[in-house]
């Protein structure tokens, strides 16, 4: 028995530093509007979807920094988004900044949500893998500094929805096969993941010709090895003077890519995406149960940076 | 500082049941001798490469069964590989049934051995993820009965030989993405891989049309998420009327692929590998002590099956 989603993979191109809240958001209801004019009752937003990818700046006036986050989700310029979705029917996948307040504490997270068709949040994501740097490195064309400006958030979640199992995660964790590993064991149909990536990365410039070919590797390769559709959603194009991939697309069971976009701008691929699909994948050649080796992966979790064998014989 | 090592995969193609030891080693000869005719200091032979792929067939007659193991390594038919090899100045890769006598007991592996340039063994592993099925299936077309011809290994070494971090894995091993992982947090910097692998997947035909692709994406992505040099050699072509793979192929710390088979049969791809490459990955976007997070890995070691969260709601 087939369970489809329609899903629309809800590219946006760069948003500046000077563009609203208010224009942004507009950019995104276009998007929710067109998606439901197809048929679509998802639509998958990019990470930080609602500003420019201000990490990449070195900021040190705290009311300039949190500008860039939202105290309430929804709050009074998204409030819109979820009037809109309830309205439509059509539910979606958003990635913030978000500031919450806890015990007291200001606490800083890089956050996707899970908003279903009736435009009620379903469930909450912070990232788990913040890349970059927590310290100001000028000699960069352009800072990375998620690790400063995030807390990371303390694992992956799964829930019931959209007729399956769908889970979240954001940008980095894509490269990680933990991350679609830690979802798989917990029955992941589709994985949600909204992404910000340079063309460049300062650190090792050397590779910033392949950033399209890993971008699609690790999805597809986290999609097939968990048997579970990947929807990779990026913000594109020149942001700020900053080059950022693109390359959003939605991803089979099978590791196939079966929609994807050709522009750096805002742009729908578009999907009918059977969940059934899963099945044949978990059940055979991914079948965890009869198949892995947990007694074997205990490095994994006991060890975090790589050692080697020094006392073996060189 | 460059520090190469170059590199014969070595494929080969069908090995007949009537095929003699004698003959089959003839064929690992033949590439020993030309790996280093072509500069080669390691030659990586497939899964299982002194018989044809055994576990096809249910067998009754443990004579039968035991004709396709080796007793000891070097044996009577095999120690010339050594011997060829030391005087080359030529190690390699081979995979193999074992049959080893364990406190008085019989206890049956799927096995490959480093052995160094000086035709001496540097290390063994026993495959850890052992596919296909323990009882008689007589619906297939072919049997796959890894397990129960074999017991499964420990875990995965690396080991300090060839001037850098050698690891070792076996066929299905690579689509499982610990097995890079468990590998890459003790720094390999080379993995090994043989296999052997039919076009035809009887509980899953649905997937044969993909199974190449499925081949190189991970170890594409087995390589790249680790920095590491990943070298898969498959026994290709049509054996006992059962049609495999082939797609040898070295792959780069990109995760690109620098030297491939076109064939299904005996077939060398070369490439100089500079284990020096590893580098730029392991420290930058793989620096996995600055970036993992092995405490929202904890399902992975706690839990073998996958779990739905049926304690949500619907």
């Amino acid at each position: 028995m087939p369970r489809f989603i329609n899903v629309a993979a809800a590219q946006l191109g760069p948003i500046q530093r000077a563009d609203s809240r208010r224009d942004v958001v507009e950019r995104l209801l276009a998007h929710l509007h067109q998606a439901h004019a197809m048929g679509c009752q998802l639509v998958v937003f990019p990470e930080l979807a609602l500003t420019t990818f201000f990490p990449r700046w070195y900021l040190e006036d705290p009311a300039e920094l949190d500008a860039f986050y939202e105290r309430e989700m929804p709050g009074a310029e998204t409030r819109v988004l979820f009037e809109t979705a309830a309205r439509l029917g059509v539910g979606f996948y958003l990635g913030y900044a978000e500031l919450a307040l806890e015990q007291g504490a200001a606490r800083r997270y890089n956050t996707s949500i899970l908003v279903g068709q009736d435009g009620a949040i379903i469930g909450k994501y912070r990232k788990v893998h913040l890349p970059g740097h927590a310290e100001h490195e000028p000699w960069r064309d352009f800072q990375h500094l998620e690790k400063r400006y995030f807390e990371p958030g303390p694992g992956f979640d799964v829930w019931r929805a959209y007729g399956g199992v769908i889970g979240m995660a954001l940008c980095n964790d894509r490269r990680w096969s933990e991350t679609y590993r830690v979802m798989g064991l917990q029955g992941a149909e589709m994985i949600l993941l909204g992404y910000n990536t340079p063309v460049h990365n300062p650190p090792a410039p050397e590779h910033d010709d392949l950033s399209m070919f890993h971008n699609h590797l690790v999805m597809q390769a986290g999609a097939y090895q968990n048997g579970t559709w990947v929807v990779g959603v990026a913000k594109g194009g020149k942001e700020e003077g900053c080059e950022m991939i693109g390359g959003t697309c939605i991803i089979a069971p099978s590791g196939e890519i079966v929609a994807a976009c050709s522009t750096k701008g805002d742009e729908l691929a578009i999907a009918r995406c059977d969940l059934d699909l899963c099945h044949s994948y978990k059940t055979t050649t991914f079948n965890f149960d009869r198949h892995r080796r947990p007694d074997a992966y205990g490095l994994i979790t006991s060890r975090r940076g790589a050692i080697e064998p020094e006392h073996l014989a060189a």
